[in-house]
């Protein structure tokens, strides 16, 4: 089953999308005629750029406004066609999509339409040419699949077939039973798109709103299959507009592109993947500072131990309860100072974890050795954040552990016992990138999206979780592309008493991030807490929560370089992440920096 | 009359958004709750930096899902409500917000509704505080303003009024008939928001895309009328949620906001401006450089001629036909190149059209003279560009040309007869504003806004202009606010010839802007043009486009610093700006760049 991506998915020149398209590993193009207008490369060109890349041209689009109009406008569309017809026999490309038409002139008569589209498959075919005729969500007259079939099946062309899209179908939330009376062979291209399910005009939803399949709300794989089940044999084919991926790097969407593809073709059982290895755990964080004194201060508040020292390199594993930090000093911190680099997740088979990554186009690293060190399978995350599959099931020393000598102190017991979440920040253009590859490649569950306010503009975060709440990431992204670098990165760590782990941070030299006495005011106005409870909330910066299921009380230490530790306390079931608390932390944190000028 | 605005409005802390509320001169503020949570101000800090700012505290906002619901659940929440009633007393806020109910638990009954809302205002009343209940849009049995007010008039109640809110009452489409019905004095609060004309989800639209009175499609001053008619005397209250004004600097946001009030007073009858003074010619565009070397080269194939000299500065005067241009060399040129810094109006009333823009806020800009200077009225417009208001009406030698000494050379005569328009890049946060301020200050019409593609994110533009058309500017913002600097400014010369200008331009060393061959062969398809007519266009880089009304033909020069020259043919009242051929000329400028690294 062959895939394609029309280049108006893609950002940047026209010779820029097709070398995206084709390092992500697609096998054609729909060419947009307006990026073909604006290149300086001729027809010829294309075609040649396109064969040495190994990509098929597939479609060449769109043709608008051509049918159901009196015979002067049709013969001067039919003149404009033949034009194109012309340039497509120079492109190399046999496929030409006609939009059903939104012209004022257009008449509401199908025999018209057939009439016309059957002449313009005449001059088509005599330039080897066919014609996929397809309704937009929007047309005057023909807005839905089957009255475009109807059309295309009254005009009986062989030059002449349709093209179906899955937004223009599923966002009409027309029923898709009627693809089974298609005969598959009159099914002349299949475009896939997916779109978060927005109650809004649906030419503005279509133009600026679209995203690839796995990334928003229709039911894509069930379309498919039922188009499959025609006999269309033609190839899946992206077409996004999106206002984002215009502006985001074309390489990174076209990998994003490819991978939502490879997930729903594996979905339909198209392609065989390696299987998903749902990460049992988080088996270490590791973070990078050119400087370890502040995070060893920091972690040493928190009641980590340094327990181990790796045997080639320059890092110290610290430990308390089954939380495991690694804090690297070493040559691969860059510039940006301190930050979380890596997650070692604990999976139940690394090997087929990272086979099933490196099969949905992740960058697979190079297992980092030296004399001595176990062999880990690493992969690159959407963000840059290296994944490395550990060895779970032989929890009395995991194979990553080996590299690592004792420095015979015991792990430390100020009442942290593992890591909860880990908050990652991502850049601004691949947010639904990264959701789509926590679940697609990590097996995880991605929970809704939500809107969080800082005073300088709305985040977005999105968590995604393995079944038991064992390895939990909040993904977020900032306000606009600007912001991705403002907001830290951040390691929740799980108690089951905050209150007295707040405290012997507190006692044990840590600063807690500070919290306004407005926000204790609030709470005593919403919550009716026990004697003495709100008071302890307040002394210590203790956050409180509430959702159906349980509480979530919460507190912040100060920023290090872009990371701040959290210290969590879920009781009941809680599922959420304080996000009703967000804005006051996200303040606090803008207050610090402000005065600290950090 | 008051002016008011709430703090949700702005970006930033609350310390910020209250400075720049009293700096843009609004009276009052209403305090968004979330907003004093994450303040690290006490209540009392709060009012006495309000005092000293000289704001009032107009209102609390705001209280939710109060009414119609369980007596344990109203137990609840009338503690709650006790608690912020305190928090008010603290404050020195008189009045509070009460949304309609979104809760799942709350009943359709109206006759509970005021019931609670009666023993609610008791609460309040020994507080001092009144109630202000509000129909939400999206309430979930009370969603109009009639029916919010049928409520409270069950209630009877002193310290139980109404709010309205244009937002809420306008984005329903319900009629403003009914607040006739409402007495004056039991209209506690009037809360004012505009709103582009979209087809969406009213909760989603209300969140995210509220703009100031004058920046949307709604008709907030009939609105009001029919407010102040029932002898509401409180303040006009913007309450706006925006996307971009969340991450916006609040000083000009604050500025934005209170001109569009000004506006709407002034619409009303409520305060006097000095009134418009439309602009009805470009007397000259100014270009500051570091190096004049490549502009006079460009202006000198343009045709241009340099006419004259400042006598005090380092500016010369280049003049072809009626079109004027400066070029300052001057130490006001700062590091970012070469740029139109200047835009001289004709004015037939300039003392007057300055003291409008002043009154609107715009900064005035001290009149920069040397010895011999004659004093210019000039105000910088919200994308800095300075606007000087020059005297109209003696043609024949207008004040700003005293100040200049002539060179002895005639002004050029190579077919360019005056500035056709101006194209100006906004900064992205303040695109809306930047229309309204030509608008509401200089008096210009502003057109429909229209998306562009360019190859790197979609662009959007919006032409303001004069009633004749001899002042037109184009205001353009990019995809993202990263894109301030990308894209250029440019400006348009009008001539009846665009072929001969261009080959004389091309003649005379200038180097046009290449078209892509493939535009060509489009056009061919497109349009039926004479003989020998798409080979000159080819030649000379002309591109094409028709309207409703005629034909244009434009081409365009390589960009210096930030700035390129176009000469356009406008034919048979053709209106536009050949938008459509705007993603080819910027494919061509980024392959430009791409290629000079410039």
């Amino acid at each position: 089953m062959r895939t394609s991506i029309a280049t108006v998915s893609l950002s940047g020149s026209l010779t820029e999308k097709l070398d995206a398209a084709a390092r992500a590993g697609f096998d054609g193009v729909e060419i947009f005629e307006n990026d073909l207008l604006a290149s300086p490369l001729t027809p010829e060109d294309v075609r040649a750029r396109c064969a040495d890349l190994g990509l098929r041209i597939d479609l060449y689009q769109p043709m608008r406004d051509i049918e159901a109009v009196p015979e002067a406008e049709f013969a001067r569309n039919l003149r404009r066609a033949r034009h194109k017809f012309e340039l497509m026999r120079r492109l190399g490309a046999d496929t030409v999509l006609v939009c059903s038409s939104v012209s004022p002139q257009a008449v509401d008569d199908d025999a018209l339409a057939a009439e016309q589209l059957s002449r313009l498959a005449d001059a088509a075919r005599e330039s080897g040419v066919r014609v996929a005729y397809e309704a937009l969500a929007w047309g005057r007259h023909v807005s839905t699949y089957d009255h475009a079939w109807r059309i295309v099946e009254a005009a009986g062309h062989p030059a002449l077939g349709t093209c179906l899209d899955s937004f223009h179908i599923l966002s009409r939330g027309t029923g898709t039973d009627g693809i089974a009376d298609i005969p598959g062979e009159k099914i002349f291209f299949l475009q896939l798109a997916d779109a978060p399910l927005l109650a809004m005009d649906v030419l503005q939803w279509s133009r600026h709103y679209r995203c690839f399949p796995g990334q928003g709300g229709f039911d894509v794989a069930g379309l498919v299959r039922r188009v499959l089940a025609t006999g269309y044999d033609g190839p899946l084919s992206l077409e996004v507009f999106n206002d984002v991926f215009r502006q985001a790097e074309a390489g990174p969407t076209a990998v994003d592109a490819r991978r939502s593809l490879l997930l729903l073709q594996e979905e339909l059982g198209e392609v065989p993947l390696p299987g998903p290895v749902v990460p049992t755990g988080v088996a270490f964080a590791e973070l990078v500072t050119p400087d370890a004194e502040p995070l060893a201060a920091l972690l040493g508040a928190l009641g980590f131990t340094r327990t181990a020292r790796h045997r080639g390199k320059p890092v110290a594993l610290w430990e308390q309860g089954d939380a495991r930090i690694l804090v690297n000093t070493g040559p691969a911190v860059r510039r940006d100072g301190t930050r979380l680099a890596a997650i070692g997740l604990e999976s139940p088979d690394p090997a087929t974890a990272a086979r099933r990554a490196e099969a949905l186009l992740a960058p697979v690293l190079p297992r980092r050795r030296s004399p001595g060190d176990a062999p880990l399978d690493a992969v690159a995350a959407p963000d840059g954040t290296e994944l490395f599959f550990c060895a779970a099931g032989r929890p009395e020393r995991p194979g990553w552990r080996a590299d690592f000598e004792d420095t015979g102190r015991p792990p430390g017991q100020a009442g942290v016992q593992c890591i909860d979440h880990l908050a990652l920040t991502q850049p601004w253009h691949h947010f639904d990138e990264a959701a789509l590859f926590h679940r697609g490649v990590l097996g995880l569950h991605a929970q809704g999206s939500v809107d969080v306010a800082d005073p300088y503009g709305l985040l977005r975060s999105r968590a995604v979780t393995s079944p038991g709440g064992s390895v939990r990431i909040a993904l977020t992204v900032g306000a606009a592309p600007t912001d991705d670098t403002v907001h830290a990165q951040h390691i929740a760590l799980a108690t089951d008493d905050v209150v007295a782990a707040a405290r012997r941070f507190r006692d044990a030299g840590g600063s807690p991030l500070p919290v306004p006495a407005n926000y204790y005011d609030d709470l005593a106005a919403r919550f009716e807490l026990a004697d003495g409870e709100l008071e302890t909330y307040r002394d210590l910066g203790i956050l409180y929560d509430r959702d159906a299921h349980g509480v979530f009380r919460h507190c912040y230490t100060r920023t290090v370089g872009r990371v701040f530790f959290e210290l969590v306390q879920r009781d009941g079931g809680y599922r959420g992440y304080g996000a009703a608390n967000a804005p006051v932390r996200l303040a606090a944190q803008h207050a610090v920096r402000a005065l600290t000028g950090g």
